[in-house]
């Protein structure tokens, strides 16, 4: 990204710049270490907020989850000021999406502290504080291949649109049919007849397409069973058409981004690229390739 | 398409042409405006149908769901005979399959007006005005990609036909074997035996196969367990073959189609296509390209 | 196949090998014709002995179903006396495995009427009559694709191999692991523990790892669950493999064959092949090719 | 891998090498038939061990397991002594995964006869027993297309890790948001609700997005069956990212390793790599290939 000037990158003169290599990059080996931290932070803190939710946990070790709370708490708020202080334009970084991720994490515990006891039962706020696991996203820098899989995603979006408008028209004529075949039928007393409405029997049907299956609601009547394998054959079929798409569009960016495969280099003549990396002259003017 | 008399075509002379490129084309802003705008009523309108069939939802807003459905049927009616009128071949529309389904889902409405309030309670009629969710499909000229996966689907029909025979012949054959083995298994008082005929095994079998589960028809016995095993290893092997399939399908014409790989340009000499997007020089007549 | 003598194929001279060209190829009409009758024979005779089993209709149609019984198991006779006399080698017929699926599936209806009331009842050898289903792979040669299909999956399978040995492997060691963590709970009174063996807990785990989920077998433990979660993730990620092994084999085998990308032709001069389909000059010896 | 001195490997000079050659190697008829016997017994001795885990099995045949396990236990103790003696490195191969699953898998019964009958009762050290199942995995020379699989599984591991990461930080999002919705909501008596905690509503989470859905915890109100319906499409999508993944994988490492395609010759004057099979000029200098 910034390969022009090499030099004063490897030594940062201020400390401003040398903490946003140490947050912001990865390139540092104080750079990796912070990242490293971060993530076993991020990690504990979230499995804090998720055993303080079990009660018998909470009962037991409730003093133990409150101080955990505020020390991690106090760890994020540092980071966050950290980051609007090095931050070449601290404004973006506030209000970007890890910005908000950011303050969000750290927001519920200052409220719940600042407020009477009776809001610390709200499980909005309490919640809230998970979105810090969105943070694990930040450190992405340290994984190769998302970028190949968004862009694969990326590329097959309008055919997973088409999809996904497929399935969800099936969805709500499925909803419908089974509605009319079941939905007046007699259940044993005690029993919900989960096809009572359409909203009902689309859940149903969403349920069984996507093979989830939990069998909270099923049909009974034999007309019912008959369109409900029939739904199930649909849904079984369905799942290789997204499948056959994101794959094809991998197999293809993969073959045109293996470097094995196709080279970087320029031809230094007429300038153009995309030889094949075992190239040796250019296949467009007949230089040869460096 | 029409790119021989695109003069014309950019200045509609009369009101009909006018109208027939709002209703039935997307090129025009107009069009695309009509477009989203019966997108939106069309989705409207099949959330109301869908909330009336919730009882208590019914109950509240009887009167409100009786207002947006005759908006609703008054501008399908009106687009509908819009279409009658501006199509070039008005009977031809009228019995497409897109003309039958614009029928059908203005037409239950009238019909429940007409005729008794008895007849009001008849599901039947209700849901078919559900069917106006099909013309969405309507709308599909907004995506692209659907045709690329149709044509893959299309092309891969004949392994797809062997695959979902050779998954009914399994299920006839499963089913009877369960049958067989669980069909006289005593259950408690109350639980009903679900593999007492060979079509309820098959359904059971077909739950099984797809990965559904519901979990409603289970085998109790230990040889029922093990061939119920077994017949969910074979089912979870198959999904892998269509999924192959349509994945190498898609691979293919996706590597076929790619406009980054082969150019659709032709050589002016010999009027030979299949040249690569990156050719100077035709492969076949050596004639400079375009 | 036999396109050394085409001018005595077209024209049968004996009535046997008139018989034959119909019932056992499909290049005539009448072999054609005899499939698709055939065809139709075996499915509704699969669909009476379904609906055989369905007591309610067993009660109600028993004549009637005596009637279709017989009437398509005598069909099914001459059908099976007519491929004998007709067969080249007869012998080599009756002892295939399409002649012994012929017979089983018309010899129970034999011994039923030979044997008591009693036998009838046997659902065993009623059940064998489904074995007629098979027959509908014969007429496989209605269907392209399958050859395919079947050799994308036979180069797989030393791959496949690979795969399900894992998978049992793998449901050994967690049936073990949740018979160890589960098997000693309490359940409520009436309610079986599904872990109480090691087979019983391999039900479980074949029925989770498979994504079925029946639900009839649950942990109840947080340990039971902890692993059973790990469980599931792990079936998940499983299926891909197998996915891609079929896939990456049918997208290689299905290039190969393209019609479209490698021409069929051979060399006139050096007698190779494999030349691309727009080629116009043996890639081998410069010859010009046809 | 030895292909220097043919002539000494083929005619092993003392018996510890001729003992290596067939506990370890698979290239002559006794090594082979060392590991089919290997095999079998490490197969059955499973097979003792699940069924000695059926109460009402171990009850009728106690004496004949405790024989069968003594019997396998002593054979698995003369091949895990021969081990040690004719290995090269007799410590490398005890400390080896391999050599501590031999140990694993012969110890417990030894451990269970030296100490009191109330030890036997303990399934943990019964159950180590089972890891004589990895055993089959030294085995695997015996099949081909392993090391493929765990080529392709490899080369797209830092994929599959950000498919994993982004699925955990679903399941804690979607697990927090369901017990926030449904955590409070009464159930009838007796009925547990399974969203009282975050990680129990994880557990929910987990066996809904890998579609396996047993239905012992299911979404009662509206809200909850739709979040849920979501989680469901989610869940469903998810499953292509990682099949696309290693089916691309596999898909690239068939075409590059497939003999048919790129032959292994290297050119014997610039002694360049990667020549098409039907070469017959090398691509880079045009010398002559074998």
């Amino acid at each position: 990204m910034s390969d022009s000037k090499p030099a004063q990158e490897t030594k940062p003169e201020t400390w401003r710049e040398r903490l946003y290599e140490i947050i912001f990059e990865a390139d540092t080996h104080a750079g990796k270490l912070f990242d490293v931290v971060l993530l076993i932070a991020i990690l504990l803190s979230v499995l804090v907020i998720m055993l303080e939710s079990v009660e018998s946990f909470d009962d037991l070790y409730d003093f133990q989850f409150h101080i955990a709370e505020w020390f991690f708490t106090i760890l994020f708020t540092i980071e966050y000021v950290a980051r609007i202080i090095c931050a070449r334009r601290p404004l973006r970084y506030v209000f970007s999406f890890y910005g908000v991720v950011d303050l969000l994490s750290i927001l519920p515990t200052y409220l719940i502290f600042m407020e009477s006891d009776e809001m610390q039962r709200l499980g909005v706020i309490r919640a809230l504080r998970l979105l810090r696991v969105f943070r694990i996203f930040k450190l992405g820098h340290m994984l190769t291949g998302a970028s190949e899989l968004r862009h694969a995603i990326w590329t097959s979006r309008s055919k997973i649109i088409v999809f996904l408008t497929t399935v969800l028209i099936a969805v709500v004529i499925e909803g419908a049919a089974l509605h009319l075949v079941e939905g007046s039928v007699e259940r044993e007393p005690g029993v919900e007849n989960g096809f009572d409405s359409i909203p009902q029997s689309m859940y149903w049907a969403i349920v069984t397409m996507t093979t989830v299956g939990y069998g909270d609601v099923t049909p009974v009547t034999p007309l019912g069973k008959c369109l409900a394998a029939m739904i199930m054959f649909f849904g079984y079929s369905l799942i290789i058409v997204p499948t056959g798409i994101v794959t094809a569009e991998l197999a293809h960016s993969g073959s045109k981004m293996d470097p094995s495969l196709i080279s970087t280099q320029v031809c230094p003549e007429c300038m153009r690229e995309g030889h094949d990396s075992n190239a040796t002259f250019c296949k467009f003017c007949g230089s040869r390739l460096n």
